[in-house]
């Protein structure tokens, strides 16, 4: 008699493939950033500006915002080549602000994504304005003159990228990252200041992406808390890894964070309590998606998954 | 008998008084910059970062830009309460560049409209930080959300700013410029940096205006042409003050285009011949307004002359 082979739990998703799904994405993800950052053959960005935007934006990083955007853009049912604008727009802000950063004002970090950071490879005042110019591009990317976009879309996506990456949002949070250095946050503390200078970002990917459809109010609130959430947990399972791993697998200089005596996660709660409060924050993104009641949420829930579980 | 007092020629616009006409608007631009930067008081910038904020954009500055916006604004009918947003966004990306120009690694200037660079008060991430939040929250300025101001004007100021801002405008005039220090450019050269640098930001300054109205296809080339002849002649006053006028009188550093070997109308054409230019840029900008046949230009004429005939 023939054994039954040992079966784990049913995949919670036994249809969905985000492998192939994000590679799709990912491809004109790629060909969009590569067409758009900076300027088409005819204007090209003067006096080795646009080598420098390409080498921060190109060849290199996860792509998380951008897939965000499209999968919310797919469970709203949304505009996907405003949506692909969006994803590229999102990224450049990201991309700025990982230049900017990595300055030796900031964080002086000189190897990114296994790269020399921006800095090091075009000077200082090249990083500078490198940055500066990708956030000019990302709102210039949301605002095509061209009615087929609505204008209205246009507006709302301004509006959000200009929040979450502004004072109130990414900026702000940076701020508050600096003047923490060496002092012990408390937990409320640690959250606000993870909620601003990565999770408004990640919040706004997802918003974005179903600013492009027309999600009804309450599925469009059910998608800020997924993104809140999801948010939160990126930043929560980032400082696991930089405890755990090596430059090698990240990519990026590891340990940094304990040797800067910055507060993390890992500090406030320990490895083990941060483990379960990232998979405490999958579930209440689960959760809102659930509330949503929109249908397609195969890809957000999938990338959910995939971003408190990943290892890099 | 009486002498008959001596006339002079008749002013070109005996009517129209520009200072009172600017304090009006400056009132209202200083107001507005006052309780948009940065943040309201329920909801003020985090960690020092409005502090920097506010040091770089409030109480200083001629508003040059925000007064043609409004200008111009006049001239298309438009929307004034959105080119007061319009007016303010365009100056908080005026402030952002100074103050990354300011930065060590760029001109490594200690003293703006006589007070000492941001750099200098709140340290180079400081600064670094307040930059690119200015830079976010011109965009969002430009996005209120709310219904009475239009979608359409909305998503085109987003365009028209970002554009100017960006690497086709005045940051790619800054890469041209800090690579150009101790070359020698040739005259289409230096127009192409300075079109760039402060000539697209102008110009857009007055696109925007217009764009809060409804001027005809042919009044906006008009204004256009206006905002490049204005844009440019600024420069060229520029630097003829660097090298006439005293610290204590610009407000800034004197003399460091010299100093600094960079090219400059002045290196180029000589004295005369710039001031010369600066005359005949006038009259194109004039000419050009004439032939948009909008009616109300008064303060678009009355501010180009002020700004090519000004001492600092």
């Amino acid at each position: 008699m023939q054994e039954i082979p040992h079966l784990n739990a049913p995949e919670p998703f036994p249809l969905f493939d985000l492998g192939a799904w994000s590679a799709r994405q990912l491809v004109v993800i790629e060909q969009s950033l590569f067409r758009w950052v900076a300027g088409p053959a005819d204007a090209p960005a003067p006096a080795g500006l646009g080598d420098a935007m390409r080498y921060a934006v190109l060849d290199g990083g996860k792509r998380l915002r951008p897939l965000l955007v499209m999968a919310s853009c797919d469970a709203a049912n949304g505009h996907s080549s405003l949506a692909m604008r969006a994803a590229c727009a999102v990224e450049l802000i990201h991309a700025y602000s990982l230049v900017h950063d990595d300055m030796p004002c900031m964080d002086n970090d000189v190897l990114r994504r296994g790269k020399p950071t921006v800095h090091v490879k075009f000077g200082e005042a090249g990083a500078l304005l490198a940055g500066d110019a990708l956030q000019a591009l990302a709102f210039e990317l949301l605002t095509p003159d061209d009615a087929s976009f609505p204008a209205g879309m246009q507006a709302s996506l301004c509006r959000l990228l200009a929040r979450a990456a502004g004072y109130q949002g990414m900026a702000g949070g940076q701020a508050i990252d600096l003047a923490s250095v060496s002092l012990s946050l408390n937990s409320k503390q640690l959250h606000e200041m993870h909620r601003l200078k990565t999770g408004a970002l990640l919040q706004a990917s997802v918003v974005m992406g179903a600013a492009c459809g027309f999600a009804s109010p309450a599925a469009l609130d059910a998608l800020r808390n997924y993104g809140a959430a999801v948010g939160l947990a990126f930043q929560v399972v980032d400082d696991i890894l930089d405890v755990t791993s090596d430059a090698a697998t990240l990519g990026k200089t590891a340990g940094k964070d304990a040797a800067q005596d910055k507060p993390t996660f890992v500090s406030l709660m320990g490895l083990d309590g941060s483990r379960a409060y990232a998979q405490q924050l999958l579930a209440q993104a689960l959760a809102s998606l659930e509330s949503s009641q929109l249908e397609n949420t195969h890809a957000l829930r999938a990338l959910a998954d995939m971003l408190v579980n990943r290892q890099h």
